[in-house]
């Protein structure tokens, strides 16, 4: 099947277009964050005006609270969170390391203790897969191990390792129980020859798209960079790839130079309950004293609708009053800058015009 | 002028239409509170969508933050919070005896402490139209003394007759600096010779329209709908009745009943971020066991926005999970509540039928 349609391509950069039972996916394609089954102070009537084609649920979140069970019998997660668009949901693999406590890890899976009452969970590739299949997500992603970073060598190949073992079974569970997309984790950690390793399994085992896992854990750009650049080479190229947990608005960019179709970040709604708004001169802290008395948008060059509508000055008031507009107004603004960001990207290569806009892009913006 | 004109009568209930500069009010109205220029965690995009003709801004808090001057400088009240629809602002009485500290009351006025940062304050009649007109709403009520509840006759006396001092001075200085609506209000306790008093005081003055004031502060619904009896029936029949800080919906019904046409309230905004929705059987907690599993609306009888698109078991998960989502659902779900009850309010005046609504709604509904 060819349900991913690459339409045009500028040097690695890919314009393309995803099938999913729910819809379209114009990639490159930014997933907002629904961690627990809601874009956080986003309605999702508003999300649909940002242009977002698809967003991220957390299994991890979603099987302990509100249960994915309770999920299926309310229809899945789409109708759950009164979203009609497709849905990614990640594996669990990472929160399970970043949030929960008392993890045992086996070849069979991992027991750990909820983060919310301390009840003990155990969570194998193949429950990964159950679970997903029960929120009835669009895209299921493969249960990993997420290696830290950073990792000694051994460490992160016997990490790797385990991970595509798991990968193997997750796909033997999803061919007789789901009729979505799944898609593979690279791992590998800083490693080129893990990483070619990992792309290789993979490829072996076949997935609908291959995403960079592993990366966005504390290392720096260049290193990120430097491991798209070694990676993504070696995934099938006819398939979607989607780096995972990324990114600052310089970091989607560089990667869609590097070959990557699929984002997915906390930043825009996290940054924007903390009031930070990105522009096109780059992010500003609206609790700044300089926007209490600017009567103009909070990025002059866009013309979203919080841009449209609301002053610097008022948004500022807003955190200032504690007001709970304020992080629902910035959050909005930053989906919008994201999406157009996004918009601008598919564009600029449409138009082979990629390397300019890129350019001209980050001539302006300053982090 | 007739800028209000009464189209139906049933009883002492009228259904009306008030006109300011910024559109038409259709009465019997409520008014959804928007202290700190925002009505808390609604877009007023979406509260146009509730059927929202007017909405409450506080004059204490604007004047303390961000300061009545900016938003002068901003436009106004309605461009700076981006509200296109009429506004009317209470004088901040209130406001200075139940948040700030340190009052100290004159014949001039009254000098207090910011909650805020402690700064002292010196508000007069003259002072609170005046910042009122920077505000620039369409409906501008005038400054007077909160008087205590309970209070003994004499205080009473005192306090409404300070009062009565100060409305004329707020006609003087308003009728000079501002071109929109003055509202008086009546004060008196619960004593029937003072609040005739005080409304007659008021029709000699002469305002646009006139508000019973010292209520909703902790008297019985009964109480409140006596002082209603004796006072509504002294106020000049020809201008717009308005109840001040009310309230439930069977309050609202219940006063509606006694001539009151305006009312404003924080119930369901504030409860609503509390978890508690407003359905015709009654207010439900969503925070309750029961509704976790409930895959219908919180309101089976209403077809608004939030109970066609939202299960009760969704919301439910909502508050457990402390996502903001949940508030901003309730406090938009809560505002079409009161919307459709006073749009039904109207429909039953107009076809003679009040009587009848009124009996089958309080027999539905249960506090």
């Amino acid at each position: 099947m060819t349900d991913f349609q690459i339409t045009h391509k500028v040097g690695k950069a890919r314009r393309g277009k995803l099938n999913t039972k729910n819809g379209i996916i114009n990639t490159p394609a930014f997933m907002p964050v629904g961690t627990a089954a809601t874009v956080k102070a986003v309605f999702t009537k508003d999300l649909y005006e940002t242009n977002s084609e698809i967003i991220l649920g957390n299994t991890y979140h979603l099987m302990l609270r509100p249960g994915s069970q309770q999920i299926k019998d309310f229809g899945g997660l789409h109708k759950f969170m009164n979203w009609n668009k497709p849905i990614l949901t990640d594996s669990g693999g990472y929160q399970v390391y970043s949030l929960s406590n008392l993890r045992k890890l086996s070849e069979e899976g991992v027991e750990f203790s909820s983060h919310i009452d301390g009840a003990k969970v155990f969570v194998s590739p193949e429950k990964s897969i159950e679970i997903q299949t029960d929120l009835n997500s669009d895209i299921v992603m493969a249960f990993d191990e997420c290696t830290p970073y950073p990792a000694e060598y051994d460490e992160a190949k016997q990490s790797m390792e385990l991970s595509m073992r798991w990968a193997s079974r997750c796909k033997t569970y999803f061919k007789d129980h789901n009729t979505n997309k799944l898609f593979g984790i690279v791992q590998g950690s800083t490693y080129e020859d893990l990483r070619h390793e990992s792309a290789s399994l993979l490829s072996d085992i076949g997935f609908d798209g291959y995403a960079v896992g592993g990366l966005a854990v504390g290392e720096t750009q260049t290193q990120m960079f430097d491991v798209l650049d070694y990676t993504v080479s070696k995934l099938p190229i006819e398939k979607p790839h989607y780096l995972m947990g990324v990114g600052k608005p310089d970091d989607i960019i560089g990667s869609v130079a590097r070959g990557i179709d699929m984002f997915d970040c906390v930043l825009p709604t996290r940054n924007g309950r903390n009031g930070q708004a990105f522009t096109k001169l780059g992010p500003i802290n609206i609790r700044n004293a300089k926007y209490k008395s600017m009567d103009e948008s909070i990025d002059p060059e866009s013309n979203n609708p919080i841009c449209r509508d609301y002053s610097a000055g008022y948004i500022h008031h807003l955190f200032n009053a504690k007001e709970m507009l304020g992080g629902m107004l910035l959050s909005l603004h930053n989906i919008y800058f994201y999406q157009e960001l996004m918009s601008n990207i598919r564009t600029a290569i449409e138009n082979d015009e990629f390397e300019k806009f890129r350019a001209d892009f980050l001539s302006k913006y300053l982090d």
